[in-house]
């Protein structure tokens, strides 16, 4: 049996989201008709401050490869399977299929094309704020049932297709502590974020991309086992008041879903409930962080100019993407 | 029947292509390994002046909308196709499914979930250096059977995953010529770049993106017709010394092909042939120019950063993707 | 804006279709619990009398080829798609990938492998009874809100998947008119199916599939023009007294929905509603009946073994199938 | 590196293939031309007897379900993934769009409809002759290089779309055995066969589609494991002589490739080699054969009409399909 909605079930840690929700919700703060959430916080000026980060001129992708190795261990959410509908060795063969519109003989003219079949959230991608519902609605109120089989008529990520250009934070909480990879079930915490970003010498400020680097993608890489779905470092419930009062636009780290797994409350993905659906944040998830968490190791800037923006699938919950940092 | 790529068939334009890729080809400028093309006249110092341009904190999208109101009109490339594999109106019904993992019932919490199937080249989109093949070769001289049904062993375009970002330049010719549109067969010429350019005050650098604005997606958009592989205004093969001249990374057009269709000599996209297999150019193909043509048109302010990077599709020919232009 | 299911829009033929309803819906005549419908007139005594009607041994296919060159003019119901993962040029250029499992190397093996993506609908195919609702209850009043996301729970085609091995009989309506193909917007009428049934010296018995022949798959092949989707010849109507008195287990046409288009009532689809919902009787589409016409034609026999099992497609609407006649 | 498929690499058993191949190749057999292979030694005749088997009126099919919980662990051959685009719970919503084509408010009516994403390969299925190759030929010596990204030019599965339906011949090995599944790696010899056959009390005929019963589907059903790609029992390479000398048409099994893994010689898939490509033999693997094998035991019989004609994919390598038996 499922249970409905609107139903009121009690569990270990109810009060807390109740009160979070209660205090950090920006639900109405940008309009009733707002569908960008907490990408309101970047504004002409912090775009223009974060271009203003660049000075090395080296461009860092944040993408997981695209493929059948991936992470993904089967059922609805299946590696990305790229499928060629035309190859060279076709070509090469004499085989391909002679050009369209009375071209005739190619003449030594030969393509390859491809086709992708992708869940949205498989590899690097954001969540975007029609993902997640709790009790009902999305983010700003809209009504869960605005998402049909026809796609989300209310957020989703096509909204934002001129959004997620920032400025970037690198917190590299694993290099920080020392250690490869933060244990799953570990829960980041308020102290850990100050701490690292003391370290790193940088602050957060409104409108950033907050990047936790855990150190899971790289270490689980070509031996997934359940990095999908299973046990997972991430940040803690209770970062949630700091994400609210650092504005902070959206948050992506290196694992399958940002928050710590096991949750530390008896609700499934409660950050989600309310980073995502009552602030407006949206998540990004399965990030590569280990180019860019060497090299701002070696270089000491944790800062940077990201640029992530989503594909425009009209409706969709989310998107696959490819996140840049520009130093 | 079909010809072997190696065949020599003679055509009317064959001293013209050959002639051109005797003097411009770029094989074995950046090694014998290179797999970036072009893109290699992008270097930190192109990406930080890039960034520089950066004023207003303008934040643009030339992504199509990815869905089935797009351009295709059938066939192996048929429009994106994004399909919700769990949905707000099942959660509102109390039918999504329990949660995983022991969670037992959600207490209020649910999902969206999609799979995205598109063609690579269907929407806003970049031709990689693995699409297109001459005599049985892609760009560097890699054997075009590097290209299998199981993807590109050389010049995919995940290659290019740290790359497009850039100084972007729109010509918008359509505009400078007072057309909502230019016609159909009309042949963008060197002539044609270099008057709406100086209309513009810009000059193209070293390492530039040249975007070229023609009109046709806009004055197409939700009644396609033969949008899609029909005639087409678009670059000149002729542009091509131009091209080279100027250290162009990359060009992107608001039409299918890039370049003007029917071909001016009798080989079928001879531009391709000669810029983006010999030159190394990836081509930038179905943008949506409109509002940055509007943009620019406004503020006089026609160059910009270009942040255009490919989905890191392992093996793919080319990618879907959504260009922005940050100003 | 859209309708509720339950609201009441008066509309012309409203009393028709309510009359129809009430006189022959086989709601809970095989038990509440019933999801086959009239696939129950297909007792053992049934299946063995359809297999005394194999005498001549010949098996013919009604199934249309599942390719690109089907009649789908595109949006969410595409054509059908095979891509090959793995190809015969590959192999022989030796590019094909070594063999798993450490077998070294493939000494002379190879393979081909391909991966399909086709709506169910796309192609011949049935129509199963969650395919269609009627004031929010699909057959037997299971409520449409069973079919989510993750498919039908009631009603999936997967429930026929040891049914569809009946006696099929074909009326040939359209060389019994002496025309290549009914006019478009033809009903067919209970006079045309027994006179032709009659010329043809069959009589309709409990249990049978009635295969209709309008011609018109056969002369739109290669040219569909608005096969899908638009006007059409096809059953009136009022033949659902006609199918009702008669006992038919299941329908099937040479046209995108069995029944006559534009339709006879104010209503999408009303055949539909009665036959399909309210007899439980699954529609079979897109069928290719030229073979099978002109084995009939020739030998004069119109009844024959009909094989034409759906894929069981858990939870499907529907499937594609390949109907087999076994004369 | 790969191999070349002409290459001549020594290997354990290569005398075995050779001599094998040129005792019981059918290449030639029915001509030059041929495509059909095996499958001709179903005539009229043996369709008529087939069809005289049916005594009982049973109709019980072979077919795995197509969804999410099948055998297949992932990479390119994934499960079945059947996608809703229109749903019950949109409906019931009023979210389902409005009716194409004017037809206004929908008064009450509403559909589900799907999208189907498998591979050919993934669950009950038939290997096509194009399938499998051998020192660069498919069957009948037919050209390997006929299989392009575009598909199978010769032998792709729709060249049997009027094709199997002939005489079915449960062989129960397991039952006969007394256990529930015979161990992997173990390989049905020919005494196994002729046992088993005996112990039925029936014959393998002209034109019989052999369907052998290991128990493996079965006891494998929900908790696979390496069931797809692993060890398996199947028939022995040894059982090539004998397929030959009954003329059988098809075979079949309950595992994912039919002959037994590991393999007896150090050639992968052996018998595929000899049977399928030479003798042209369709394999049919990952049939369920749970319900047919408790059915023969009850009743003792066990053979029947088979029908398991594939989808009329046009150049596919293979079909999933729905085995019916009929009895």
């Amino acid at each position: 049996m499922v249970s409905s909605p609107v139903d009121e079930v009690p569990f270990r840690g109810d009060d807390v989201i109740r009160d979070y929700i209660a205090k950090f919700s920006n639900w109405g703060r940008w309009g009733a008709e707002d569908q960008l959430g907490a990408l309101n916080h970047v504004g002409p000026e912090q775009v223009t401050a974060a271009a203003a980060l660049v000075r090395q001129g080296k461009v860092i992708s944040m993408g997981l490869p695209l493929d059948l190795d991936g992470p993904q261990s089967g059922g609805f959410r299946a590696n990305p399977l790229n499928m060629m509908t035309a190859t060279g060795t076709d070509y090469l063969a004499g085989k391909q299929d002679p050009l369209p519109g009375g071209f005739g003989p190619s003449k030594g003219f030969g393509f390859s094309d491809d086709v992708l079949v992708t869940p949205n959230q498989s590899g690097s991608q954001w969540d975007g704020l029609a993902h997640i519902f709790w009790k009902g609605q999305m983010y700003n109120g809209f009504d869960a049932g605005n998402v049909t089989a026809k796609g989300a008529a209310t957020c989703g990520i096509e909204v934002a297709r001129s959004k997620f250009v920032m400025r970037g934070v690198l917190l590299d909480v694993a290099r920080h502590k020392g250690v490869d990879c933060l244990e799953p079930g570990y829960a980041i915490t308020v102290e850990d974020l100050d701490a690292t970003a003391a370290a790193e010498g940088v602050e957060i400020r409104t409108g950033d991309a907050l990047i936790v680097r855990t150190g899971m993608t790289e270490t689980r890489r070509g031996n997934w086992g359940d990095y999908n779905g299973g046990p997972a470092p991430g940040l803690s419930l209770h970062t949630a008041p700091w994400l609210y009062e650092h504005d902070v636009a959206a948050i992506a780290t290196d694992t399958w879903g940002c928050e710590v797994r096991p949750n530390e409350v008896d609700l499934f993905q409660p950050l989600h409930v309310v980073a995502l659906v009552h602030m407006g944040i949206p998540f990004g998830e399965i990030w590569d962080l280990q180019a860019i968490g060497e090299d701002c190791a070696a270089d000491g800037v944790h800062e940077f100019l990201l640029s992530a923006a989503p594909l425009p699938i009209t409706g969709a919950a989310g998107s696959p993407m490819n996140a840049i940092a520009v130093k």
